[in-house]
């Protein structure tokens, strides 16, 4: 098994590596720039490490990874635009539309939507793009309550804009492993464990969500309670599940 | 065969009643207010018409020319934004953004690419979401041009931005009817040409474009040109290729 760092280096590389459209032109630079390395590629390590505990070579998934963290990057690029949260910064850098102007920047936005359609087609199952593409649907629809203020259901809010990708992260890993519907509960009870663990820890380094409803404390009683389920939920899955339990500790100590 | 009336009824009916993720919440109508009739619909007309005269029963084809629609309707709602045309009305109503918010009208436009693809899935044969979402790509690399003044070699910005999807619209109904590779070719040399001649009057009717580089009556001239050809392809085809004869001389002549 390949540690997280070494997983998140495979996927660096790929994502250097990846070939566009020849159609998009100069758009292509717009698109690797708002993907450049920076971030920290969690869903996609989340990806690859279920696909190498299920059995499948890690290589095989670095499509499926490549294509979450498109669609990831995606709705960075359109939620930092001046019309949704006018952020001028990402990862310490001007972000997309500062960098290359608003109108390029949506249309770099929508490109890697599509470029993350196409990768999950290099599959032959289309089960894994339609697992993309129910979860990118349910991230928009995550989106839109937060952008109307229908945050009431603060949790429905984040299974929707966080929870959906982290499920299919660990939904793609299972494809490429082809591990049967029957045998995929389990993993999938763990996905929707860390993605709440994610949102949680998320929340405390921004003090915000949850910190503003509850408090600081009790937010982060709930965010320790996240990781032990978490890692309960590891427990109880088959193979060499190292990786995904370094996991889950580097996400419940994070600090950036 | 149908009229291209009757097959714009078929679409319409079918557009009225898509459903939509549950996920999506209140962004739905937001999709609904943009798809709202009045369109010309003539990406999906062109899809079932080819399919119908390729020997597939209509209603095959309608899901493929659904998501040929929401793909047009989600390059319409981003293309309207202030950050690229900013243009406040369109089909004589106020735009997405206008009536529902710039943020909101960004993300339905994300929300129906996305819902583009789900319906393409609903096909057991992949090449069809493939086709879609290169055309896609396709288009958005035309917007780009469009937007950065990369408009040097015009004839390659159309191909891209309004070519792609028309010829995609004549793939997909040639794929829903499962004509094989081999005979598809006379099909997809007529699509460009119909692709051409739709986007030439666009530019006469619209005084730009073309008219801006060659001037009105030269214009004219090559869409005539552009009509003739299109009208030779179709008598090169196999079938009752009535309704693609009147779709060509509908698009000849239209006026909107």
């Amino acid at each position: 098994m390949r540690t997280p760092e070494e997983l998140r280096e495979a996927v660096e590389e790929h994502l250097a590596a990846l070939a566009f459209a020849p159609e998009l032109g100069g758009l292509a630079e717009v698109v690797r720039y708002a993907l450049d390395p920076g971030g920290k590629r969690i869903r996609p390590v989340l990806c690859l490490a279920v696909a190498e505990t299920c059995g499948a070579e890690v290589r095989d998934a670095l499509p499926a990874g490549a294509a979450l963290e498109l669609v990831h990057t995606f709705s960075l690029v359109h939620d930092d635009l001046p019309a949704l949260d006018d952020d001028a910064e990402r990862r310490g850098r001007p972000s997309a539309h500062v960098a290359h102007g608003e109108g390029v920047a949506l249309l770099a936005g929508d490109a890697l939507l599509a470029e993350a359609v196409r990768l999950a087609l290099s599959y032959d199952d289309p089960a894994l793009v339609r697992e993309l593409v129910e979860a990118t649907i349910g991230m928009i629809g995550g989106q839109y309550r937060d952008v109307t203020g229908d945050d009431e259901d603060l949790a429905e809010l984040h299974a929707l804009k966080t929870g959906r990708l982290f499920a299919a992260a660990v939904g793609l890993g299972l494809r490429v492993a082809r591990v049967p519907e029957a045998a995929q509960r389990p993993w999938r009870v763990f996905g929707q464990e860390i993605g709440l663990l994610f949102q949680l820890v998320d929340d405390i380094l921004d003090d915000d969500g949850v910190v503003e409803r509850v408090g600081g404390a009790e937010a982060r009683r709930l965010a320790d309670e996240a990781a032990r389920r978490a890692r309960e939920r590891v427990t109880a899955l088959r193979g060499d599940t190292s990786t995904l339990l370094e996991l889950v500790e580097s996400l419940a100590v994070r600090t950036t």
